[in-house]
């Protein structure tokens, strides 16, 4: 039962699981409390505080444990924003933020701030002088009080410049928010932070724990209401048997990290690789050398990822699709789309950081399967290039029923002149279908298009904003544009 | 190695540990995942949450899990008054709430909103008749958009007329928010409520979980940032050992909590009879009738409480004194000062619910310990009545190095006549003093002043606000009022 979905959360690492145990028996009691046993929870928690201290490279007291990374996303920048709000209320974040930063910077400017959103790549990586412009922006509002970025990425595994954003930021007298959840496993993060935020479920900690911290000199007003406890910037009861164990489990797995690293690099290599040989029309997306040694992230055109999870599933292998955060909603990863990439069929793998035999063999079993699952899946929609398409094009029941070829005018039948083009334009109808549709629409009627026509497809899908303009990109042809729900693409070859 | 201090925290129930240890290994995965580990863990986690609902008495779908208590009573607080803000910027609040709440107030009262803290009577009980009035005022603010009351109190065990309370706002059209953290282990709370907190470390649950209800119909808008989990009402990664954990102890501490209160209740009796017959000058305070079954509270004039707590430790004592949420400040509990009742030497014993064959057998020993710890402590401050007072007033170093009688004036020195009076006024300085000084002071010094008289206090010691009129009380002398630092006393007997 393969388990790929390492990024959203692991299995409880077994030093953490021996010191929860344990810290259940000694670490129940209020740590404020001065009886013996108020007194052996608040020894639990220091020592909890310094080994965690030491492995983000932090002083003790500059360190909190919040509830969860969340938490400490939420708390560590409405923190900053108010503590230097006379510095300004700009914020800047990168468009590939974790969604927990982007929703505090919705909330920021519901009250009255103003956000600057940071590019990216075609690799999901900002540059240092994106950062730059940013922070030149943020002057134009009265100064920018914040800039946050994360170490890397947890739907590609990209991992970012932290060092040279951080230079940028220090030059121009603004703190840094580095968000370190996908990378605290691996290493300490890269110097030059101001603010560091974590989340002990993603290196094998508890759920429950998260991590702040604030460089001593960081002007930082946590939220109201607060109480006494943790310097103030996280109320609530402690929860130390989780803390005592997050902050062993941290200091177990970096012991493991590089050996686990060499161990799983190469699997992903040959993933990266391998895949885009055995399954046509896929985009392995993310950068290909400044990464994380465990996250691979591919789509496939013409797929509809929710139907690939069932299919993979089936065959025992648990990974995941898109942004975790948009998982129960219709809209695409904002990851993906801030990065221009492909994202219907998305795919990502990532493998978990624990010791274990198997992982090879799965990995290889899963390259076995995966051509197939995706063969299956596009079958299921007649996608263009399969079997299903060739044979019964036209004749597929749910196809002709629903799908919108009936509705799919032929050459020429709805078009108008375009007289910028001084041709005309094929009008491909797929309002109201979802992904993969709109862009299964597109490719099979491609080809009635003459070299140098247009196509315009009509779609509402809100992945087609995406997925017309990748699908463009990978094939080579020219996306003109998009207005309103009609999309516009000039066949080049 | 008695711990009677289960108000604060107990160890964790053993079917707690027990269903911890299963949903580590079942419930670490992401629950909106769609892999078969995101389902399973969905699937405990819905478990949890019909369990914890049934225990509460509301739907499952009233209930979110929060990281605390306090997390579930801010965000309780501040959603009802963001999703009434139409209705008022009113808050009424009894003044014997937990910190949490008292916090939750203060930030609201700074973004603007009006609070009206509702006064208790000497034993700490509210009165409907005093929440209506409230609500009146609320009125003249614009209206009331949310009441807070807790179930028990913390501090004293007085249990509050919930079900009255709740009669008097739902006349008002005003949600009423229970705080339920020191009631849930012993039963389903009183009727009539709209929103509902909880903390599971209080009841023998894991900490790390909370619980918020809202009643359907009550209008709530969680404060941002938020997210997708847990209906929007509490961010950041479910923490599904912890729930699960959470939930299945609550109901086991329920099967067994009518057996456990019939154990402890005439333990808590017997306290409440014998230490007022054993120690001198002590007051018991709390509702003598409307009480939890295992909490009972006492000060004792002339007496440190943090001294106290020390000897009682050394003899193997675990038990706290004053607010749990002050106990890191020189500030009197708020609750005791809301009573009017005497705070120096503060005591909660406050026992375990768990089955145990000790327990009586501890308290027994309590009772004996008890008269020669205070004496003690005591006899360390040269308080009236002890032998070092009798035996060497004004001789003991500690005294008369530090102490405030080198600065208290002899009869009338420094005083003025009171044309109020028709007499002389003496007055003892005990500035710069801490609790239990100026009362040792005023103590001390009473018998110089002739029945009729008055002798003024100097004290700028927090706790002395509290302190002198309590003594007043309960030695039958009439408290004449403080002004600035003077605290006038007239003496009857």
């Amino acid at each position: 039962m393969p388990y790929f979905d390492a990024a959203s959360s692991v299995p409880l690492h077994p030093v953490a699981r021996q010191a929860l145990t344990a810290a259940l028996d000694e670490g129940w009691a209020d740590p404020s409390r001065l009886h013996r046993e108020g007194r052996r929870a608040r020894m639990l928690l220091d020592a909890a505080r310094e080994t965690a201290a030491e492995a983000v490279g932090c002083r003790p007291d500059e360190l909190v444990f919040t509830p969860s990374g969340t938490a400490a996303l939420h708390t560590g920048i409405a923190g900053v924003l108010a503590g230097r709000r006379r510095a300004g209320r700009g914020l800047a974040v990168s468009a590939v933020e974790h969604s927990a930063v982007l929703h505090a910077a919705a909330a920021h400017e519901e009250g009255g701030g103003s956000v600057t959103e940071v590019p990216v790549d075609r690799t999901g990586r900002v540059s240092a002088s994106a950062y730059e412009a940013a922070l030149r922006d943020g002057t134009a509002d009265g100064g920018t009080a914040l800039a946050c970025l994360q170490s890397a990425n947890h739907e590609t595994g990209t991992v970012q410049p932290v060092a040279e954003v951080a230079g940028v930021c220090a030059e121009a007298g603004v703190p840094l928010l580095v968000d370190a959840a996908q990378s605290l496993a691996w290493g300490r993060p890269e110097e030059g932070w101001s603010v560091l935020t974590g989340s002990a479920h993603k290196w094998g900690g508890p759920p429950g724990v998260g991590l702040l911290a604030v460089r001593k000199g960081v002007r930082f007003a946590a939220p109201p209401p607060s109480d006494e406890r943790e310097r103030g910037r996280s109320p609530g009861f402690e929860n130390i048997p989780a803390v005592v164990a997050a902050a062993a489990s941290l200091r177990a797995v970096r012991a493991e990290a590089d050996a686990v690293a060499a161990r799983l690099r190469p699997l992903i290599e040959r993933v990266r690789a391998e895949v885009p040989r055995s399954v046509p029309d896929v985009e392995v997306v993310g950068d290909p050398v400044h990464r994380l040694p465990h996250v691979v992230t591919f789509s496939c055109l013409y797929v509809d990822g929710e139907a690939l999870l069932h299919v993979l599933d089936r065959a025992d292998f648990s990974v995941s699709s898109g942004s975790s955060c948009t998982s129960s909603t219709l809209t695409p990863s904002h990851v993906l789309r801030a990065m221009g990439v492909l994202s219907e069929g998305n795919i990502r793998l990532s493998l978990p950081p624990v010791p274990g035999e198997s992982v090879e063999a799965d990995v290889e079993r899963f390259l076995q399967v995966l051509p197939d699952a995706v063969r299956e899946v596009r079958e299921q929609v007649n996608a263009p290039g399969t079997t299903a398409e060739r044979s019964t094009a036209g004749q597929d029941g749910r196809a002709r029923d629903e799908g919108p070829e009936d509705r799919a005018a032929p050459y020429g039948e709805q078009s108008a002149p375009a007289p910028e083009e001084g041709g005309r334009e094929l009008t491909v109808n797929a309002l109201g279908t979802v992904c993969p549709m709109p862009v299964i629409e597109l490719a099979r009627h491609f080809d009635d298009v003459p070299v140098g026509g247009v196509i315009v497809v009509l779609a509402d899908d809100e992945a087609a904003r995406v997925d017309i303009p990748a699908w463009c990109e990978m094939r080579g042809q020219e996306f003109l544009g998009v207005q309103g729900d009609r999309f516009r693409v000039r066949r080049l070859s």
